[in-house]
């Protein structure tokens, strides 16, 4: 069971806007990056050609900005799981540079994700619970883990 | 005085990923291509080359996803002006695919911006008023704006 | 028969990187989206949900640039029809400026694309010729047309 | 001296497109991803805060493309310097596929930049030679270096 991941990311000239920084909407894909590797580290994949399989459409994301982060800066990203409902996850997320000084928290997020699965008849995703599987290795964070 | 502004974007093939829809992060792109077409209505761009003027640096945003938007897909991103407040703004976006059928809302973004200037003694950015040139062409939206 | 296309986009701040100009491998999603609304305008899409039907991968890329482009310019991109293969296209494509002054070429691309089909058999993608409803509707240009 | 440099990159969900592949425009940010890691790996940044500090335009990028990329694929990129002139460099890109099953080179690229600096009467961007510190870093590879 895990409830955690850590990633580290460099900033590239590619995700900087002509302010001078990265772009707020990049923050979003540096998110998404921690949340697939999470399931990496569990053995799992966010995404599988079989058309069985769950996916995970997003159903809310949302990003609240502290301090820019520059080009070659390294950012550390920490994904908690927040809640662990039946057909859903909410992940938060915080976003620290960690190069450089002053090395601070820049970023908070949060996504919430659906699980769905394509329905035979109609055709249609609708939400299903979290298999088994995935849901066995899942947890809850402790609070005392969104507080360091 | 105004408080509305829409646009309408295709969705283009780099907008979209594997999983046939417009990637999450993507709806913050034309989510900022509304408030920046919103700044041109009034006259006004979001970004000058004058290093004395203030900028708009993004303190939050968020998106709640009802429904994928794909490829060739035309969206109208309709921006209200939510909270008028005298260092910062805080907008509401309404996206509604506007072709093929069903037409129907698919998103609902928020996005608040500080405006800031850059301190002559300290070069630091600090949040400053909303100049009175901008401040007189921005009104926030009446309640029954967010009905419809 | 058609040979030729032109769409205008206008340069967004996502388009921009921290040298305050449009970052070069936009130029590239700006080239296709030309490549596809010429496939619209002759009444085609460039991609169906049809898995027998063709597609169209990359095989070479490449882009001369001259001046760059910045927020809010406006770029005309001129889409002419370089050379017609039996399984490939080649198109060629003219960058300028049009809003502003000067107004003024500032990039040439080129894109080489495959007509492949995957291969019942064994699964994978295989050139073929291009399918007669797309070759009717598409000529190569005439020398004249890559003067202006 | 050096002539080469390699980063590896996983290929992230963001990168793909509905074709399920990476899209062909984000291989140029990574063949940019490895020319700033090779400046670095030389002690240098491409960019610095200095306005006296030259910078590299692009002046031609090109791609060709031999078989697709798929999210989580591992790519190597390897960069050569191909040319070094007075002002301007000349870089080659191999992109290796080294997760999976065949490891096999998918892509080759090419990148023209020019060094240019600021001219302070004109304020125009001009061609200059490449200053002493960073030449004497760089040197073209030796022919049997591209037949690897």
């Amino acid at each position: 069971m895990s409830y955690e991941h850590k990633i580290v990311r460099d900033v590239e000239f590619s995700d900087t806007d002509m302010a001078g920084i990265m772009h707020f909407a990049n923050f979003f894909k540096f998110m998404e990056a921690a949340e697939h590797a999470f399931f990496r580290s569990l053995g799992l994949s966010i995404h599988t050609d079989d058309p069985n399989e769950v996916s995970w459409p997003r159903v809310h994301a949302g990003m609240d900005y502290s301090y820019p982060l520059r080009f070659e800066d390294s950012v550390e990203i920490r994904l908690l799981v927040r809640e662990k409902r039946e057909k859903s996850l909410v992940y938060s997320f915080v976003f620290r540079k960690v190069s450089g000084e002053p090395q601070r928290e820049v970023a908070r997020g949060s996504l919430a994700v659906a699980c769905v699965k394509r329905d035979a008849a109609t055709g249609r995703m609708k939400a299903v619970p979290i298999p088994q599987a995935i849901a066995d290795k899942i947890e809850p964070a402790p609070p005392e883990a969104f507080e360091s």
